[in-house]
């Protein structure tokens, strides 16, 4: 687990990118299915674009500042969206 | 304009925290009111803080990289983010 570096991310369930010379894919492989919505410090939200074709959800979270893929179609986690957005 | 510079955001209508020894506050300064959803690269929502008691919203742009700030209350700014949790 480390934090961002030089761009690509390498945390719990992503997929290392650098240094093997792979094609840049998805961030996420596993996504977590605790609620942990109380203990995110911030979430990223990433559209599909030509490298993942797939929506995906990255929180940081407070104390540890883990990078922790969520589910985009769980509903929890468009609870926790919705909640960061009403305050 | 530059990119997030060792964890520290210096970005248009972003307060430049570092170097002049200032307590940490909020990112956004201002926020940007025309409808950029189609040239979002990534969302990065931050929940209120003790750093910062709002929330905010700020947008990579996909060919600038360009950060900006999005108002979390604008209806379009919450379609946008239904939007990509939608695909």
């Amino acid at each position: 687990l480390s934090k961002i570096n030089n761009g690509v991310m390498t945390v719990t369930g992503l997929y290392a990118l650098v240094g093997i010379g792979m094609e840049p894919r998805c961030r996420c492989i596993k996504t977590e299915s605790r609620r942990i919505g109380s203990y995110i410090q911030k979430v990223e939200l990433f559209p599909p674009s030509p490298q993942c074709e797939d929506t995906e959800i990255i929180a940081t979270m407070k104390r540890s500042g883990r990078e922790i893929c969520l589910e985009p179609t769980a509903p929890w986690v468009k609870k926790v969206i919705e909640k960061i957005l009403a305050k």
